[in-house]
């Protein structure tokens, strides 16, 4: 029943030679790898102005400066990024890069920063979806938790499918998103070139008294966080197809320059319509609902801009499991991340990337909104160090005609280093956490490769000598009575030891006697040992008997005991038995070196 | 970690001969099996009352007679039960009398519809209990359900302390609740003696327009969920001191008198005083508010109220595990009811009973007053059941002077039959679930019991005849490398049989190249067997090749698959190791007659 509910939500099981097909082209790469970078056009302007508003609406200019320095900073990243791509054409993430060029230990920071910040990623952005969902209906405000929980559902569901479908369902958003917003630009230039805009526009140049620097830096930060996203690309190579780097950095390129053009045509227009930014609602909604009216084209875009924020999630799916994986070979993390599913893809890191956002939207009550500014900074450190790692790499190996890309990656590195201290001196508040989890994670990465480490060590084995050595054997059968079962049993153990124990466990006189003499009767050929028992308990007596038993053997010896258990016709069966199996199970797997034998007696009802 | 915090919890185990330490004497067996009975006088009158305030105020006379008329059914039932106590000295709850004297159906339907009746009674009095503190502290009004499963939590921990211990705690709330109610009384029958109430009490004897015998009936049945646990005293007679039988039937006494003073004085007083039921205040506080202000004293009646509430779910687990145990006794229900925990209460019990009061309660939101209705109705069929069971005992073996208890009995049978017919016809909407529940409970009932009598058929075994009967074996061992954990598995293998294959799955050909190499020099002495799988899966492939050994084995030979298992030092290295062993266990048990040995391997680090 549960394969059957698995083949359906998943579909069935692929080949491993089938992984090739499952690879991207440019165009559905665009779509499963951009949708974080470009949901950000949604929020981007608004956060810078909800900065400047603090001044006054005469502040808002400020928003073209600080939006073409941010336009900058992208051109910035794209360049030193698709330098990147082509120097590790398998994968160069900024964990790979970080680590190749940095050591290990710088690796891990921005791995970690990563792996936290994809789950973030997820939370923040079906929250924020939600959000655009409840204010269409507000109905559903109070089920908002619910809503978030099932997007992630869905997206665990479409991923553990695989890529290649869920890029095919997920393609039209993504680009009825991009057609909806270069409409809303194009109507929106339109209108203001043909002098249909009457509203009242800040003064460009105004002077704004007490304004500051720290102010203007707090909105140039705020701005950043529509860059992220930006590394996704560089981090998924392998999912493309051949030639992998080359799609890659052209992938990179247009949707570097579909973000930039949203970006700046949202800036431009919220200037030029006279925009500030309100409680109510949404830049984006304001600016739509100037251009076009009410109608038909605002609710458009409106319900695409919600789509686009479900699928930013989407895009830490497809990363995280990929950053696991690398993770888990170096054994940062436990093997079963390297594990591919019934469909190909990492299965274990979606779930588990699945559950974790999961669990944050329930501990947030679905308010995520304060996560952003530390979501933004999980993205920028390792943006950083990076770009420090390339530049290292162009130093230590000067290739010929080094110096320009050098050049371009030391400015980019400067670029977002600066922009991390902007966050840590402006939003100190909101992102000071980083400091207790980012140790914790990266403590957990060191103290998992070392134990994998110890274990390697120990288990190595020398062909030449550590042979196989055979010892003596004692195998212990609990009985309770004397069924078909125990007979079972005694005749399995038969197979296999001359040297046999059966061991009864007695409450009373009464039954102790009773089952000593229908033993004798009986005769299997075993002998019977008898332990009294004063606290109804049958774990504890076995238990010492069972040391009793190792210490009297030869310390080469094993010793083996035998559990039946009761294979049941019906699963709720198994309810009415085999509690005092389990138990034994636990307790023996948990404290005794001994081995544990199961033994199944399949009922026939 | 986890033994200590039981530890803390329960307290130490306990020796089975500790037992007899754990008997109640009357005075706590009083307050352990009462506080069900004695809490319903907290709202006995004011059902009552709701029902004919539907007529007005002038046909609240009409509680006067219908609260003799509920005093006499407690009479008659406490006589009854008495006669019941003596017969049947070693417990005489309504499942046994009515599987006693008319046999196992009719006893099932009174054991189920009680065990059904001991969850609500948990589930309607902590949520009752509930309403009481938040009416005094309406700032804890939204955590209702939190403080009903937190007093459940508290009830179960006691109960699984043990009952003695418990009814140390349990005695002085319930007594003073007595007194409180006993002052209350006294309190104002003197107020009114001396001439200082000035209520306007409604003409006793007053015709009332339109009343009819429908709606006095149902305010009769309403009246009669004040005699709703006296059943509990009959049935825990094995708790008693002994002489049990001469205890429980004084306890009993005691109990009748108590409960009907106190009911009489309420309903008496409530018509002094010309008391209306009113939505948002209770009657009893009504009254208190009445004799003696809003004082200290007000506010004492109160508290014990809602703490006598708490206690009457107490009640129940007292009884739930004791009437489980019986049904496991007669195999209707699983073993693990018949097992004595470390604190020689029955656990099991105790922990079932928490957890699905638990549910009912999140499951009701902790709005559980409509429950009331069905939870009296479950209380006066197994009534009536017991009293018919009775019946036929005395007039089946009619021992000298039988005919005047069988009178008894019968008056008492026919008037709670009448009860149950009458809740039937004047509250169908709220009972009409038990024609759902208690025919579900019953099949389950027969359901466990068919599937434990086919077990006992399938596993008896002839003493003379059945020995064990050795046959082959042969032993797989997967493997995924040359590891000292393989070597430390073969040697074992090695001690117990001479036919062992060692398996591999391997997922490409380089791979098994290499392992097929590295396995010729390292020789250990088994055959390695190759597998190739193109999903990735060890499982599957095994799983084959197990079938195909079982299918070229003779049919008699054991096939014994081995895995190993680490032993780690720390629980969260678990997480690292494992996964596989686990997943390969799981299909093996559910689908493979092979025997699993599991070998542990301890991990020095």
């Amino acid at each position: 029943m549960v394969t059957r509910l698995k083949r359906f939500l998943i579909g069935r099981p692929m080949k491993s030679d089938e992984l090739g097909e499952e690879k991207l082209n440019k165009l559905k790469a665009l779509a499963v790898l951009s949708s974080d970078a470009l949901s950000s056009v949604a929020y981007g302007t608004e956060q810078i102005l909800l900065v400047l508003i603090a001044m006054g609406t005469v502040a808002l200019w400020y928003s073209i400066p600080i939006s073409f320095g941010v336009l900058a900073l992208l051109t910035i990243l794209i360049l030193s990024y698709r330098q990147t791509i082509y120097t590790y054409t398998t994968g160069g993430g900024a964990y790979i890069v970080a680590k190749d060029n940095l050591g290990t230990y710088t690796g891990l920071v921005a791995g970690g920063s990563l792996l936290v910040d994809y789950i973030l990623t997820v939370a923040v952005s079906t929250s924020a979806s939600t959000d655009a969902i409840t204010s269409a209906f507000p109905v559903l405000h109070e089920h908002r938790v619910m809503i978030a929980l099932l997007m992630i559902l869905t997206l665990t569901i479409l991923n553990l499918r695989g890529i290649t479908e869920s890029a095919t369902i997920l393609m039209y958003p993504v680009y009825l998103f991009v057609v909806a917003i270069l409409l809303l630009i194009i109507g929106g230039a339109y209108q203001w070139v043909t002098g249909n805009v009457h509203a009242q526009t800040p003064t460009y140049g105004a002077a704004v008294p007490g304004i500051t620097l720290f102010l203007l830096l707090r909105a140039f930060s705020s701005g950043c966080s529509a860059l992220t996203g930006v590394e996704a690309v560089s981090n998924a190579i392998p999912n493309f197809k051949e030639p992998a780097p080359r799609n890659a950095a052209m992938t990179l390129i247009m949707m570097g320059i579909i973000l930039g053009v949203m970006f700046m045509g949202i800036s431009l227009l919220a200037y030029a319509y006279g925009i500030a930014p309100a409680a109510e609602e949404t830049v984006v909604s304001q600016i739509a609902s100037a251009v076009f009216g009410r109608g038909i084209m605002y609710y458009f875009i409106q319900a695409v801009t919600a789509l686009i924020l479900f699928l930013a999630a989407n895009t830490a799916f497809a990363a995280f499991p990929l950053l696991a994986f690398m993770l888990a070979k170096d054994r940062f993390l436990p093997n079963m991340f390297m594990v591919r599913g019934d469909r190909l893809g990492f299965s274990n890191g979606i779930i588990f990337l699945g559950i974790l956002s999961a669990l944050l939207v329930i501990a947030f009550g679905g308010e995520t909104e304060n996560l952003i500014p530390l979501y933004a900074l999980g993205v920028f450190i390792p943006f950083t160090l990076s770009q420090a790692g390339m530049m290292k790499r162009w130093i230590t190996k000067k290739p010929p005609g080094w110096f320009p890309p050098f050049l371009i990656n030391t400015l980019g590195m400067l670029t977002t280093l600066t922009i991390c201290l902007i966050f840590l001196i402006t939003k100190f508040s909101h992102v000071w956490t980083i400091f207790l989890f980012l140790p914790a994670v990266i403590f957990i990465f060191l103290k998992i490769n070392q134990h994998y480490r110890d274990l390697a060590d120990e288990l190595r084995l020398d062909i030449a000598t550590d042979k196989p050595r055979p010892k003596g054997s004692v195998i212990v059968i609990p009985v309770a009575g004397i069924t078909q079962v125990v007979r079972n049993t005694i005749s399995y153990a038969q197979s296999l030891s001359d040297d046999i124990i059966a061991v009864y466990v007695g409450f009373d006189e009464e039954s102790i006697k009773k089952m000593e003499k229908k033993w004798e009767e009986w005769n299997p050929g075993v002998r019977l040992i008898v332990l009294r028992s004063h606290y109804r308990s049958i774990v504890r007596p076995l238990f010492k008997f069972i040391d009793t038993v190792e210490w009297k053997k030869a310390e080469t010896d094993h010793v083996t005991v035998m559990i039946p258990q009761f294979i049941t016709k019906r699963w709720w069966h198994n309810l009415l038995h085999n509690q005092t199996s389990l138990l034994l199970r636990a307790y023996l797997f948990a404290r005794q070196d001994v081995k544990i034998a199961t033994v199944p007696y399949r009922l026939k009802k």
